[in-house]
């Protein structure tokens, strides 16, 4: 069946919010195809993280309508060959650099198929002057236009290929009688993601989370400890999360991305 | 007459800018009601403080045409048994934890219907899977595309209720010969927003402000100052405001949330 | 040919993301007109810069279709006797205050028509109740509402005039073997944008940048450097760009708005 879209899409960058570089997509997008509904999922992503643009990415595609178009440009390698990839997976498409950012967004995916761009497809689609900094406006923008459009079908736009390895986001161990992992990152509430999932704790009958100084039971959610206290809980992502009821983990603990996490299971000590 | 939903929605979170909440709250939205029209009132609402969403959201909800659902998720209880609250105000519904966020908003609002969300509704509704830590996704956006797509009339919501207390925003004071209130918030520019509003100090002849070491009267606009010299006015939001004329007041006059305000009546002086 | 509005509006602003100022905004657009689509082309302008907004519009504004009506509210002078001001540029519309921005985003357009808001415009579209400090909602949101939904037509919204001077935004300058020019601004990234504009380095044979204590030639892209190495470019928005690849050049060079850059051309020295 082939891709049907939905005139919606996305925009997940590291562009940041001062500047108007996402609103110039935004209309670079218009002016290829008036009838998009552009919706921004972030422009917050970490400055050129394609692995963890890639994460949230991954977080956030499936729930958008079957036909959108997510376009994701965290793009240190602007103006060398990177490839520009897409994406179709489960009735979405998903366009970004080919840097491990889409690999690791569909990480989980098991029915996905890639498509490399074809090196003559920008001058077929009468795109001149693509700078050299800017691709998001010049080149992601309109391809992501016609995508949604319908007037490019994911299979005019280039053969099919295997996307660049992600970048290597630290994956968790299993070592003897514990889940060895470590911070990704500090979300706005100060509430640091492991990269422990929930799967593997599961492995456990009493999961505790050993960190800094503490170590404590997983639970529920954020009310299972006093206001102020600390807590690790599997979150509404599925990992590992350690937190602080009512502030800031991230402030509180001292923890930054990398420092280690484990899981142990309490009925084994 | 029953609820005309128009299809807008809006959204007022303490979610930030940085990490994509936001968006994949509008992608769960879009996936119920692919219709939806998504307005982002704002994201950065200080975190955790329904009292100040509930400021804002009171100086906001009435901008947006009758049939808008205002979504409102400053939710610090999330995953306690904190009720789900729906207001219908002068054709407009408005959504949030009954945590004292919407009893804020709609503090000056004369005809409010609130309705508590029944028990049984997410299931009624076939919304499995509701994270303990994220309602904002798994409950509020479902509810609000429901609303907003006109399936769901608020009749339907559950039964009527009366709010959680607003949480305790401090409120101005009549004492001799003068009005005494506080410093509520500074904005982008620095301004600060006192608590005492426009009705009060119109009982007063001629009012001037005092606070930290200015005694200053009350005037229309910036430019009624020098610039870089203090000044006071009724804002736009018909608040009592601190200002500098094109600089940052809080930086200024070093004043803080809480400082002391007071209006006193020139001519009895 | 008279202007057909698209129905599209872009905000550019100064209110920031921490208060709910611009959704403010577009809720006011909406009820004058719900079948309004509202871009935000960026609310991070720098406070009161009137011309750098001027500059980013400028970068911006032929991004989006024809019919376009671009609202830009950084507006230091509410409140005083400053104008209101209409362009019509290329069949998209332009309206802010008469401070210079328009002026400066419309610099290197030959075919402007301005005009000024006739004293009884609001009161004529019923405007009343305006505010002294927020005229982006109470005046500039409706007046963009009617141009874009095509009840108040380019020509009814006043006289023709001539727009404010912009804001005196440096200019670059030919000198004997160089063009001086200096820093304009800090991006997201980092990245120093210069007020040095492409045609003027085309006149170098082969252009080198100066600046700190780096000479380094132009080149085309990030990569042309090493990781973490300096470089100099013509952007995206044709204008020399000083960058480190794959890091801050704010940071890394300690240069700010105003510090000296020249082009001098390698084959002449």
């Amino acid at each position: 069946m082939p891709f049907a879209p939905s005139g919606l899409i996305t925009l997940t960058t590291d562009f940041g919010a001062a500047d108007p570089f996402a609103g110039i997509v935004s209309g670079r997008i218009l002016s290829h195809f008036p009838g998009a509904r552009i919706i921004d999922l972030g422009h917050g992503m970490p400055m050129g993280r394609a692995d963890l643009a890639g994460f949230w990415l991954g977080h956030a595609w499936r729930e958008f309508p079957v036909g959108t178009v997510h376009l994701a440009v965290v793009d240190p390698g602007v103006g060398t060959a990177r490839q520009v990839l897409l994406a179709l997976a489960e009735d979405r498409l998903l366009l970004a650099p080919d840097n491990g950012l889409l690999a690791e967004a569909l990480r989980e995916c098991r029915s996905v198929r890639y498509f490399a761009m074809a090196a003559d497809l920008p001058e077929r689609l009468g795109l001149d002057r693509i700078s050299h900094t800017f691709h998001g406006r010049d080149l992601f923008a309109p391809l992501a236009a016609r995508l949604a459009e319908g007037t490019l079908p994911p299979e005019s736009f280039g053969p099919p290929t295997a996307p660049a390895d992600p970048a290597p986001l630290p994956q968790p161990a299993r070592q003897a009688g514990c889940i060895a992992g470590e911070v990704l990152l500090a979300d706005h509430f100060g509430n640091l993601f492991t990269n422990i999932g929930a799967p593997l704790i599961a492995t456990c009958r009493q999961p505790w989370a050993v960190f800094g100084t503490h170590t404590l039971p997983v639970v529920k959610t954020y009310a299972d400890a006093a206001p102020g206290a600390p807590l690790a809980l599997v979150n509404a992502f599925g990992v590992l999360e350690l937190a602080v009821n009512g502030a800031s983990a991230a402030a509180e603990f001292g923890l930054r991305p990398g420092a280690a996490v484990r899981i142990v299971d309490g009925l084994e000590t």
